[in-house]
């Protein structure tokens, strides 16, 4: 018996074989109480319902709730553990139970995703609000899982690369966003947790994007591809954070590969650089120590940590990197662009970061919003920036 | 607070600011023993273990074991739960936990696949015989998510297509194989648990395999994409297996876009298709419908089977084209193969194929191998059929 789940594999088998009614019980009583979970009602509200008999509790602990909440599961007479939680606005969510003490998926809910080492159930609420990373009847671009040489890191790695609708077909030459993840994820993370691919569709489609090409990295300078692929190699999520190979094969690497293997518009005004949280740091490293290379910046979520005793060794060189380059980038720039929620931890560095911008004078788009260090809040940042680029 | 999960949210901020003491202890006291699962020692015996106080029990489920059968774990003093396994096969394995009667991941093992709607752990025991699907340090292809217009199935719907190394870069234009998944899979099953890409990757390093394009589809005729593209859209195993509308979009819909698409060389002498269970009983339905049209096929688990109620419907076309076209198929192909496992439940069906071709002297490969209906069996089987393609 391989992977196949026993229901699957029953269904399998049902495919094939008439089952006889002692059979049939069987099954029945190997599946339990045939749950829906989650079920979204007509107000947005949520019920969660797990099976087991022999739980002695079950949480539900979704991306909703604030840090350490989780919502209590009951049971009732047949095993069936459930809550409800209150109406959510439209938007995706991320969702584990809690049986027993251990983090798990929701057996009945097929849509999981990994985040770096963990995997979680996504919770699609509908709305006008979540339109914009859904797979709308819009045409849509292709997704390239390609790998190339790093010189730099001394490895042999893995990018994603959307091309647009219709790069396959047109002779066109395209701008490029070069798109950073944060720590403890990888080249996977943009468009699975991000959806960036859905949304730049969308955009697109609406004519509120350019059509671009978008270059999703792997930014820990030890890995060659998602741990998925691999064999384990620890993310070190520290590491990456505290090295700056990762931005010196962006420019010496990936930038020339890109721009010798896709049909792009290989100048500094179309290209684009953009990241969270490590990946914004990132973002930083490249454009201060290439203040020619991009002319447009998103920053998402990390500002400028000098007290911070793991960031303060790769915080350093940064500042005096903005102290020595960021008069030749206010002269060649067009966007820079700086996004954080009010919750975010990195909040104060992000102030750090404004506070020496407007020393200097240099002009930049600051895009303050609610909530925290989350996936919902880069999605909607990615959603606000892109519009911007190559106008 | 997002998908971020506690652990890497703790990471995160231990990261950006000094904990006190008392908060130290209640991160330790959140996370419990930092246990190892899965742990694989020199013999190839593997330790699986669990922390959970509450739970009352503790199970492994995994591929090497025979249909229900699990291996149950003992909890010590502190609450990890254990049990070691007697020495593997090198190989791919997939496994889970039953915690409580719910079937979880190991939340220890970031390597975790989803088959259909359920997601299970992958164990890869390194050796010589799971190199081939490995990730070697030879050149890799590119895998390209793609979407395309299906007017057949009125959908606009995802493939993966599969470059092999060199594809970019040069001029040349390559052979198809047209590779097909089972019921309750979809168009990453061949890659995410077939490994289809790094077999590819390896045969060719070696020199086994002729560089190739692999086309794979979503078999299921309702179905955009993967459910983890788009909204619930049940698979339907019973009805995709029932319905011969993807094989004639395969024929009107795929191979029209890849070869107007991609560079590829146009005729029977360069076009495979294969497939494994339901995309078995699809590749036959479109070669014996189109007997001009591919010069290769691999037929893996499954055969005719004309007294099984929900697949009678089905096979009696099949069969007819058996009886019309086989003449013709046999005059323009150049290999056929057939692959079973004795342990397969689609065994019997396997032999009555057989038999349809042993009537008509018609020529095929038979390769029998032990085990059941299992991605073991089928990478084993793409890694056999491939090398014999396109010579």
């Amino acid at each position: 018996m391989s992977f196949k789940s026993i229901k699957t594999t029953l269904i399998a088998l049902a495919g094939l074989f008439i089952f006889t009614a002692s059979q049939a019980q069987e099954i029945q009583r190997r599946r339990g109480p045939q749950v829906v979970s989650p079920e979204i009602a007509g107000d947005n509200s949520v019920t969660f319902r797990l099976y087991s008999e022999d739980a002695k509790s079950v949480k539900v602990n979704g991306s909703w709730m604030g840090f350490g909440e989780n919502a209590e599961m009951t049971k009732n007479e047949e095993g069936v553990w459930s809550v409800k939680i209150d109406q959510l606005e439209p938007s995706m969510y991320h969702y584990n139970f809690i049986l027993d003490g251990v983090s798990i998926l929701d057996p009945r809910n097929p849509q999981a995703m990994r985040d770096g080492t963990r995997y979680a159930n996504t919770l699609l609420i509908p709305g006008e609000t979540s339109e914009v990373f859904q797979v709308n009847d819009v045409p849509h671009g292709t997704i390239e899982k390609v790998w190339y040489d790093s010189p730099t890191l001394k490895l042999n790695r893995r990018m994603y690369v959307y091309t647009p609708p219709g790069y396959a077909s047109s002779k066109e030459k395209y701008p490029v966003l070069y798109l950073l993840h944060g720590g403890g994820g990888d080249e996977d993370a943009w468009t699975s947790l991000g959806r960036a691919n859905y949304i730049l569709d969308n955009l697109i489609a609406e004519g509120k994007a350019k059509p671009m090409i978008v270059v999703m990295t792997n930014g820990n300078p030890n890995q060659k591809a998602a741990i998925t692929e691999t064999e384990p190699e620890p993310t070190n999520a520290a590491f990456a954070m505290a090295s700056d190979q990762f931005p010196v094969s962006l420019v010496n690497d990936v930038v020339p590969y890109i721009e010798s293997h896709f049909r792009v518009l290989a100048n500094s005004s179309n290209r684009a650089v953009a990241g969270l949280s490590m990946g914004c740091l990132h973002t930083q490293i490249v454009s201060l120590n290439n203040p020619e290379m991009f002319k447009y910046m998103g920053l998402f979520s990390l500002g400028l940590h000098p007290d911070d005793n793991n960031l303060k060794d790769i915080m350093k060189p940064l500042i005096a990197a903005y102290d020595k380059n960021l008069k030749t980038l206010q002269k060649n720039y067009k966007l820079f662009y700086v996004a954080c929620g009010t919750e975010d931890f990195v909040y104060d560095g992000v102030q750090n970061l404004r506070k020496k911008l407007d020393d200097n004078n240099f002009e930049y788009i600051y895009n303050e919003t609610g909530g925290g260090h989350t996936w919902a809040n880069w999605r909607d940042y990615l959603t606000d920036f892109t519009p911007r680029l190559f106008k």
